[in-house]
């Protein structure tokens, strides 16, 4: 069912996360906030990563990966990991975990973007159908291919399990939910040159400051991690938010990515967030996602988050090439955009 | 690359069309009104379907095929056929009548809904994929799937050539192109029976009148043709706009398409447009899309001209179960808005 054509053997890190997040209906007796640590690496042997480091406020615990990241809340698991990793299965052992804690699932969510070397995969994420297909042996859910199918894009499988008439869950998604992702190809090397291990390292902390990535979101906590010979993972929580970045600084398969569920109460400061981002990293072309969970309040700042053109220095500038938003079911009320930039150097061409 | 499965023998016809719009850079000295139908017989054969009815105004040549529709205006050709027809082949023809005038494509779309039968597709209509490729053969454009992969979808493929400085295009490119697509399927036997030969029937012109058909436009120029034993097929002319449906009653694999490039001043007069055409065929799902060429002036009608809900009668109503609004290009400002909608029957079960 797949389509991969084996492509030319060059071949490089698959930076592209794989990203499955599941929402459990809320429990007055359970949490998943005390499942041991080893447990979650159980779990993350079927996806075959590591932990390697652990930072916990009194919202979330978050491990940085051997390939990525993952999050936990009391109700709610994100997972996200890169490379060759086997992310889905996963599922079992985290839906046995949840049933040994009386805990429902109310909300999943797989989603990834197009892959660099999608032929290297493993089984079940050797094709999107492969991925659907093995989804929906444990859930019911719906499948969508968002952005041009021939170039950038994005696969997403959405299953919803929650029961709207539920009263306490009604009470609950009072809350916002919205996650912000920017997926990054083609940085110059002055920039990736930063997260290559070199004579003037110092440690990851040194190399978060001096890149700018501490400045993305003040005032975070940071776990950050750099890997010899090289790349680059951190994850930062700030209250009751998340964000994480990931860097795969090889020049011919260069890729970063930045996701954060902080809210912020306007379309103008999620743009100059994602400003913010590019202009750190400054690639060549950008995928950027703008998840929101209440349709009404968020069309509006979702629309206006996401820009005709955004700056790139020296006259240069990003192009949007297209932008798609979903509504995901009419009553409630998941949608998301996603959009695609082009850097267009100025006729010095520089960048 | 295709990753139909051979489905179950039960093979009924397929409704949903392919659709294959080009239109050419305007020229003082050329139109393809004054081709002849035989050139266009010649680029239908290649399809595998035959002229059966014409129709003309000042502004467009409409023919009723024996599988769909062609429109013809003096610097656009619209083909629409459906069942098991070679759509795609007739490109090579047309290009070469086209060249014949001095004509160059300024823009190409190619879409369709996924099919009841896929498997029974001949080439290069195995599938998307396929058709992709003879597609790039030609042009370069960009593919999309639209709407959810696993339930009703919508195949997409877009090629713009237009030179956005050209002047002469840009004056013409002031003139806004709409064109709404309505595709029904489980409409109820009440319904369909309408468009089967009985011993009722008088003639396609009384079918198009008792059936509601004449009304959802009125003061149109009407070419229809009632096949026998059963099917239906009209085009309408009014002014610039043309509109045409195509039903296919057989209970097993029933399917309505209402489709019309007619430009309205608001979002709420597509909304009752659409109320209309679903009031006239109730079926039990539908898929709606709304193309337009500027991004900015119809981003609101688009958003509008598709309510969460719609009417139904009996306490009845349609849910809407999924948009997605797609720009295609941040400057030319294409978009596409395309939604699902299901019949949601009152507690009687009427309909």
């Amino acid at each position: 069912m797949c389509d991969n054509l084996p492509s030319d053997e060059i071949f490089g890190f698959e930076g592209p996360e794989k990203k499955l997040e599941i929402d459990f209906k809320h429990s007055k007796h359970a949490s998943l906030s005390h499942v041991h640590q080893d447990e979650w690496q159980r779990m993350l042997d079927e996806a075959k990563c590591t932990i390697i480091s652990t930072m916990k406020n009194e919202h979330c615990t978050c491990f940085v990966l051997s390939e990525s990241s993952l999050f936990v809340y009391p109700f709610k698991v994100i997972i996200k990991t890169c490379g060759t990793t086997t992310l889905l299965k996963c599922i079992p052992v985290l839906l046995e975990i949840a049933k040994g804690l009386d805990l429902e699932v109310d909300f999943l969510w797989f989603s990834r973007k197009n892959l660099n070397f999608p032929e290297k995969q493993l089984f079940p994420h050797s094709c999107f159908e492969e991925e659907t297909e093995y989804l929906n042996d444990h859930f019911h859910g719906k499948s969508y291919i968002l952005g041009p199918k021939d170039r950038d894009h994005w696969y997403l499988y959405i299953a919803d399990l929650s029961d709207k008439n539920n009263g306490f869950d009604k009470q609950h998604a009072a809350k916002t939910d919205i996650t912000m992702e920017v997926l990054m190809h083609d940085m110059p090397v002055s920039v990736t040159q930063q997260f290559v291990r070199s004579e003037d390292f110092v440690d990851a902390k040194t190399t978060t400051r001096t890149s700018g990535i501490a400045d993305l979101l003040p005032n975070s906590m940071i776990d950050d991690f750099a890997f010899d010979p090289c790349g680059y993972s951190m994850n930062g929580l700030l209250d009751e938010a998340y964000w994480t970045i990931h860097i795969t600084p090889e020049q011919h398969c260069s890729f970063v990515s930045f996701e954060t569920n902080f809210v912020f109460s306007s379309a103008e400061a999620y743009q100059k967030l994602l400003q913010k981002v590019i202009d750190t990293f400054r690639p060549g072309r950008v995928t950027t996602t703008l998840f929101a969970d209440e349709a009404g309040e968020l069309e509006h700042k979702t629309h206006y988050a996401f820009p005709e053109e955004l700056d790139a220095p020296s006259g240069s500038h990003y192009e949007l090439l297209n932008k798609t938003y979903t509504e995901f079911e009419g009553k409630c009320g998941y949608n998301l955009t996603l959009c695609n930039y082009v850097l267009r150097p100025s006729a010095e061409g520089e960048r």
